[in-house]
Formats: structure tokens, sequence, C-alpha cells
């Protein structure tokens, strides 16, 4: 497939992956890169260590990296660190990138910059990114509360008016070739995937997490503070996370107020669980899409057959207009 | 336009306007019809006399109506008075509609399902719909909490396993042609358009609030429970409605317990403002598409001007791919 996407990253089909916390490690980017699309390893909340671990595994391959915006100005030293590995991509979400910025730029490395709002993707733009990732809250894990369908198109309207140099990624609620047709139709140049990803054979998640993300529906997720509660991870007020429910989220979402009254014990029996994937307990971070996945194949079959998909809904697309 | 939704409704471009209530009368509905689309009365909470008004202005266009299933329960008289007006379809949301299903059969009309989780839509399914609208949290007005992008493939799926002759729309921030393209490749037969058509020439709206909508972007929605709270309406606590942020919403969001003690006067307030059309007070029942309309022209154009946009993306899209 062929969209400025490709072109501007050098690659045969028009996705990136989710730069994943936990989940997205050197096995997963490099096998994303190897078939054709950008791998990114989910750096996260900036532990050095793992992520040069990471990029060893990834072993040369082409991959990006992803860092947590807010969690790298407290150690904004991590920046040189991840730009010395020479990755494909820095892809940056969740809080201003501007302070960051020049020295992505500096490096030739391309700054990608995810958004959850219009005013964030203005922010993004004038500071330069070369990619705009206008993600829904229709994804797994961390983001707001505006939905890929209408994002998508305002922030393709906005680039066309502020730089139309720009690219646009969508995310959120992508998870076959039928969705990387629509986001192209909407205006994007390629899609952002995570949970498709994430259940995969080399995405770093526990077996028993995995089965029970495998049988739910899209209509058993939720978005919820209580994970960052339980753990204590300062996130600021507008973000929250999608989350499998559970008897854990049931027992406290809405709650949030008593369970950091409580947080001790149950920290402690959330972080064993975690440790154990009971997933009655332990937190599975995965989008509405996870209703069309039921498997979980190597990376590069699944990048495969969306594409397989997405072409044959593009080829099929014509048919349906009549001059 | 040529799809299944086209065939078996005898329209020219696969799009139904949104029954919504109060701003769609027998002017817009008429308006949709005439230029090739699906218009639909918006019956809504049941109001026996306006039903029969607005039919009467559609003067004789092929109209459907859509009417509040769990309104239509408590007044279950009133299908047989809307079916004698020989709708083009009738368009049930909010509610088990299978109570219904068996008259509307027998009079021989379509009926169409709204449905917000793939559990209704299996539900609609059941009682034999031969339509369903897969509506997402990105619509504006009442709805639920999953979103239009990963909602919609989940439900075209469901439909190929358990009934394929039923048709399905996508519904939820579908504004323009883009929207539409994106829906189709999402597995939809064509979509429900509200947001888009509520901001037009016919629709019922006072002008100091389609003012305010028309300079608003999509980031200034929320979905609240507010609204009906004041007016009093017993809304099932699943739904909740998006609407515009004014200071109002922004008064009483999050706090909808003391707004129910405070009722009497908040109400007498928002009251007057929504006859004034104050849009700092009053609702202004919007979707997140919001921010990709700047104008309110005749629904016969915007329908026109939604098609050609809609049909260039299809045509391009097999560019898109790389044989």
């Amino acid at each position: 497939m062929k969209t400025r996407l490709t072109e501007a990253l050098g690659i045969t089909c028009p996705v990136i992956q989710a730069p994943m916390a936990f989940a997205a490690g050197g096995a997963l980017a490099s096998a994303v890169s190897n078939a054709g699309g950008l791998g990114m390893i989910g750096g996260a909340y900036g532990d050095a260590g793992w992520i040069d671990q990471q990029f060893g595994i990834a072993g040369g391959a082409r991959v990006g990296c992803g860092l947590i915006t807010w969690k790298l100005a407290e150690q904004p030293q991590l920046l040189d660190q991840v730009l010395e590995r020479s990755p494909a991509a820095l892809f940056l979400s969740f809080g201003n990138p501007a302070p960051f910025a020049p020295a992505i730029r500096d490096a030739g490395v391309p700054l990608i910059c995810q958004v959850q709002t219009l005013r964030d993707a203005q922010q993004a733009l004038d500071c330069g990114a070369d990619i705009i990732v206008a993600q829904g809250a229709d994804a797994g894990g961390h983001g707001e509360s505006r939905g890929t369908f209408a994002l998508v198109p305002e922030v393709a309207d906005e680039i066309a008016r502020q730089n139309s140099e720009a690219l646009l990624c969508a995310a959120g609620g992508i998870t076959d070739g039928r969705g990387l047709a629509a986001a192209l139709m909407l205006g994007a140049d390629g899609a952002v995937i995570g949970t498709r990803f994430w259940a995969s054979r080399e995405a770093l998640v526990h077996p028993r997490i995995l089965d029970r993300a495998l049988s739910a529906t899209g209509d058993s997720t939720v978005r919820t503070r209580v994970v960052d509660v339980v753990r204590g991870f300062d996130w600021p007020g507008r973000y929250n996370g999608r989350v499998l429910r559970n008897p854990f989220i049931q027992k406290w979402h809405g709650s949030e107020d008593t369970l950091k009254l409580e947080a001790g014990a149950e920290a402690a029996r959330w972080a064993a669980a975690q440790e154990a994937g009971d997933p009655d307990v332990a937190t599975v971070f995965v989008g509405e899409g996870i209703g069309l996945i039921s498997s979980a194949p190597p990376a590069g079959s699944i990048l495969e057959n969306l594409t397989a998909v997405a072409q044959r809904c593009l080829t099929r697309a014509a048919s349906i207009t009549v001059c």
C-alpha cells in the first residue's frame, strides 16, 4: 500500500504499532517493522535499562520508541539516551511535546505526537511534529474522551490549514483491514494500532490475561482511573485508561476516593495479581476493538492479513459510487 | 450511490437522517427524502399531535418516523397512530424493541433499531429488525459509551453470523462524505446522520442556539445527565446525552444530585432559556462532528455535497492499494 506515510517512513504498509507500555518490547517492534509496518518500543514511563534491553532484543531492526511526555518531563535526560539508539521515530504522548521537539529535530529523528483533542493537535503542529496521531477514546490504555470517528477528520482539516506537510495517523478502535481502510477515508495517511498487536505472539502479555481478553466483546471495556490510583501513578487529571471490566474494576470504579484510603492493601493484592496474571484483579489494557479479536498470531501475519483486507475494501470501494 | 441500503429503501444515497427529538420535523424529513436520502420525523417522546402535524408538513413525501422505545412503552397505543401514517420506516431507539416488532412487521413497515452495544444488536436481530443502526458515543443527543469506530465492524460481524439479510447503518460522528465513505469501509451499508442535518435550514433549532454550535469545535461537547435531570425526564440510567458545554452544563455536570434538590428554580431558568434560545443555559444537543460544521445550508444541498465528497473518496480509494 502507498500513502504519504509509507513514503515518508519508507514502509510498505501504513501502520505504526502503538508503543504500549510493558507490552511492546523489542520482539514485537521488530516483528512489525520486519513485516512492513513501523514497530515501536513502548518506552512509556522511562525505565532506561528496560528500553536499552528492548532495543537490544530488536536486534538492529528499524524500530521507533514511545515515551509518556509528562513522565519524560520528570527525567528529561532520558531523551538523549533514547536518541542515541537512533530510533526510526520518537513517539510522544500525553503532555506538552514542545520542550523536547528541538532535540528530536536536531537528531534528525521524525517526531510523532499523539493527541486526544483538536487543541492538542494545534499544539503539536506548533512545535513542528512530523506526524500527528489523532487518538480517540475507543483506544485501549490511556487517553481521553473524544471519539476517533470525528476527531480524525477534524484534525485532518486543521493540518490542511496549519501545515499540510504534517502527516496524520488515526488511532483508537482500529483493529483490522476495514478499520485501516476507514481511517484512510477519514483523511488519515495511516493508522496507529495497539490492541490488535497487544494480542500477538510477540507482545509481553501474561497468557492468562491474554486468554481473558480474547474471549471478551467490545462491550466489556471501560475508561477508568482505578488502575492509576491503585498503583500510585500520578497521571494528569484529564487522562484515564481503557481496560477490561473485571471484579477489581467493578469494585472500585466510581469509588476511587475510597480506594485511595485503602490503597496499601489493595495495591499489594493488585501487584500480586499482576505478577500471577490473575485476570479478575490484574489490569487488562485493551481497546474496544478487542471484540474483533479472538486469537494471538504472530505480529507479521496480523499485519499481512490486515493489509490484505484493507486492500480488498479499498479496491471494492469504487463500485459503491454510481456516476 | 448504490449499496444494499439504497436498494432496500429505494433511495439514491445511503443516508438516513436521524429522527432528532424536537429538531427533526416534516420540513427537514421531506427535504432529505426529496434529495435522495431517507428523512425521519423525530417522534421522540411521542407527542401524537406534533407527530401528526409534522407528517402534514412533510406533505406526502416518503418519510419515516422515530420513537424513543422506553417512552413508547408508556403509551403503546401511539404505535398504531404512527403506523396509520404509512411511514417509510419506523426507527426505534433506547429500549427493548421486541414488544413492538410484530405490529410493525404486520404493517409492512421496515423496522430500524438503533443500538449502542453488541448485546443490543443481538436483541434487535432476535426481534427481526430489518436495519440495525450501530450508534457510537461520538453522536449528539442520547446514547451510551461505546465508540462508533469499533462498534460498527463488531455489529457487522454479528449480523453476518446471525442474519445476513439485516442491513447495517453506522451512526455517531458521521458528518461529511469522508465519514460516509469510512462507514462503508467499516462494513456498514449506509449511515445515520444527525448533527449535520440539525445544522440545516429546515431543522427546528433556535437561531441563537444554532449560531453557538456553528462556532464550536468538536472539543466542546460532553456526555451528561444534567439535561434530563433539570427537565425531569426519566431516562434509564445507562443513557446520557451529548451536548455542547456551556455555563449551565459546567455548573451542574458532576453535581446532578444537588441539581435534583434545586430542580424547581433551575428548571424554570432552563425552560425560559430554552424558549429564548439562550445558549449559555439552554441545551445544545450536538455530536462531536460539530467541529466539522460551520454553516447551516438547506438539507438537500448538504446531502448533495456529502454524496459528492463520499464518491470522490471512494473513487480514489483503489489508488491507495498497490498490488
